[in-house]
């Protein structure tokens, strides 16, 4: 399956994507150590902040050439990226678990890939719409725009200490739906360039106000926290099988097979999350990315979820 | 490929075995924390014994209708059973990353189920017989002998306190052929019991005196060693697939698939041995299950050689 040279494309977009978000990390915890000398701080932010805006681009191309539920999953490959960047650039100490944890995270990926199904052929920004007013997504966005409105005005008041996990709710139900658009726009930018100009048709600017509402405050790569991760990832997967039935062409074996590699994902991330700072020196805040501008971002919500 | 019927056979017995298998080292726990009271542990032992003896049938008829390389891998889900029994009967507490474990164990286990080829069809011994004897595994068995040799007589000695992962190395290799053997006579039983009788020819007999003479202290299923686990399973998956040839009727896909699933399982099960004791009393020595007149077991290495 993986055959498909969309597929490959997708795939090498969504692993630079961690890559780049992994490494921006790193740079960020480089300027954190010098933060003696202020002029350091400032180069290494600058310099992150381009990471990790190189890494969101990436990040949205894949979606314009795979599908969703072998891009989003693979965003855990950027904790690979920066606890192997840690121990070599930083020389810090991983733990074997955490160790455990990357091969873990690498063996899913692979399962996950090899078993990803064929995306559907997209001829125009107008079948996409087509696709996203179709009864069964129609209720799924009421459903999920409801929920939120639950959890915003009742349950986010009433949960005391258990606020952290209503806000990661509330950002991955609704990131479910942002990919849609993220992924209609990414489409509509590849038909674009190959010559069938989609900018042309309202349903385009729709999904791009859609995006750029959307993004900068619940739509993330550098998926940090292991809880954020499942209920993105999931939410994110089951809009998009709704919408794209792309799960109903497929057979129970490579379902079960790409869960299995999901689940692995998870026990990886879970793994590495758990085990980060053990045998180190207390924790650098370095989840507090965010893009200048960015409101709350899940990837904040990590440290104090955990 | 799951849906062949010899497969799903292979598939539960190799699954009751490792019930068996786990059940034992609970038994075997339940007797030496009362062992103020002889008789208790007298009975509990003859207890753990049938619960073994049971395992290890159920192995062996596995063998009868599975392929290796979906039989071996299954034994670590002995550990599955052996820690989930401990949480509930003997209360003791499972670390967080244990749980992990479990779940890394079955989700690998589903992912190796799913890929497993089909098992070629054999109908006689001679069948086996012939594929025994053809060049690529009469190569294999001799290096696999002269490495044995080699190991015993040479490095053995010189090894100092790495001696059990050379004695480890020796089960392992020795192992593999016995698999061989073990394959042959569960299939000549089965054929036999299918109306062609087997125990004819003289080649039946070979295999038969051959697993008899290895199968007590080389051949287990209550993997609880990562190290050995890893080793045997590799080294009986590669001897099988020289032999059966079954590997090469598969496409990569579904080989990286397996590679996958097992990886998965090896570290499920180093997470299992490396967190089984912690938050509990001192460990009892429920590693050192021994059938009554078996020689060393590989499952007795497990604790010194972790």
């Amino acid at each position: 399956m993986v055959t498909s040279i969309d597929n490959v494309r997708g795939l090498t977009l969504a692993i630079s994507s961690s890559a780049f978000i992994g490494s921006s990390f790193i740079i960020k915890k480089i300027g954190l150590k010098k933060a003696g000398d202020s002029g350091v701080l400032e180069v290494s932010h600058t310099c992150m902040s381009h990471y990790v805006i190189l890494g969101e681009v990436a990040n949205f191309a894949a979606y314009a050439f795979a599908p969703a539920v072998l891009v989003t999953p693979l965003g855990a490959l950027s904790i690979i990226f920066s606890a192997v960047l840690a121990h070599f650039v930083l020389k810090e100490k991983l733990h074997m678990f955490g160790v455990v944890g990357c091969i873990l995270c690498v063996v899913g990926s692979v399962g996950l890939v090899l078993h990803a199904p064929k995306e559907r052929e997209i001829d125009s920004i107008d079948e996409i719409w087509h696709l996203a007013t179709e009864p069964g997504f129609i209720v799924y966005s009421c459903v999920a725009v409801v929920s939120v409105l639950f959890l915003i005005f009742w349950v986010a008041e009433r949960s005391g200490h258990r606020k952290m996990l209503v806000y990661i709710a509330i950002c991955s139900t609704m990131g479910s739906l942002t990919v849609i658009s993220v992924k209609a726009v990414a489409i509509a930018l590849k038909l674009s360039f190959g010559g069938s100009n989609q900018f042309i048709y309202i349903q385009t600017w729709f999904f791009i106000l859609n995006y750029l509402n959307k993004a900068l405050d619940s739509f993330n790569t550098a998926v940090v926290s292991p809880v954020y991760y499942v209920m993105f990832t999931i939410l994110t997967i089951f809009a998009n099988m709704i919408m794209y039935k792309d799960s109903f062409s497929r057979n129970a074996t490579q379902i079960a097979t790409q869960l299995c590699g999901f689940v692995t994902i998870v026990a990886g991330t879970f793994l590495l999350h758990k085990t980060r700072d053990m045998g180190n020196e207390p924790p650098l805040p370095d989840d507090e990315i965010c893009l200048d501008g960015g409101s709350v971002r899940p990837d904040r919500l990590s440290q104090s979820s955990s």
